[in-house]
């Protein structure tokens, strides 16, 4: 099974607790999680911008095979490009289009 | 793919997400996406109100062929009706069992 | 069709709507719903503590056959367990893989 997190509040406990489920799928004992990717968009990619509070913790899941994935439509808005996302983060044209994707592909959907 | 948004939240940033979301799936390159339906209950119905502040954005969306349903329980317990919402906005008797349905179908699920 | 709500948030409005959802769900009309499952993490298990505003009508979806989920991480994360919830609630390792594993075998999700 696959899961992907749509990171998608400004709230910062809706963000640490996106970031908590991440780790607890990757620690899950039962071994059936095979995948875990993570699409930020909206003010949800403040939580994946370098320098922010949670670098060092997407650094961690993107080294534990965890995708991250940035919004570009979101970036744009914001004036930021992929630069301004932590080492690895990858972008994808619209986030909403990328969560429908891997849905599409049999992941399931989980909004902390 | 086809994909339904859970209009559900009465905070105006995620009001105002969800229709962005919205028109960002309608403005995909890919071409991947084939239909959008936004599904309103709870306080998310408040953006779908006619004389709202965000009518002329949903009959934009209901222009290009959105479907928005709003939730008849959530009306009932509100004091409103069918008529107190943007023209072309349909109701359903319930609005969880809709996005039920639709998901059912092989929509994706996005909860901004 | 079956129906997972995830009551992930420590919001009160959210909490209150996630368990009007799971009423509205079984009163729907048309008898499409076969199943309705609530997973509670995070914040949101505050809703499902025993001596908890909500445990009249937990006690009461619990009768109806709404199974209720609460997850052991989060339990161990605020010192409490089990005998912490309201009884007829059970546990699980972590919630986030049950509500992966419930849309594996084709649940809907909903988050309130």
């Amino acid at each position: 099974m696959r899961t992907v997190i749509h990171l998608i509040s400004g709230d910062e406990t809706e963000q640490e607790t996106a970031l908590a489920i991440a780790e607890n799928l990757l620690a899950d004992e039962s071994g059936s999680i095979d995948g875990v990717a993570v699409v930020a968009q909206s003010e949800g990619i403040e939580a994946l911008t370098a320098g922010g509070d949670h670098e060092e913790q997407v650094r961690s899941l993107l080294d534990d095979d965890v995708s991250f994935s940035g919004c570009s439509n979101t970036l744009d808005a914001m004036g930021l490009d992929e630069a301004d996302l932590v080492d690895g983060v990858e972008t994808v044209p619209e986030g909403a289009v990328e969560v429908t994707r891997l849905q599409d592909e049999g992941y399931a959907y989980l909004r902390p």
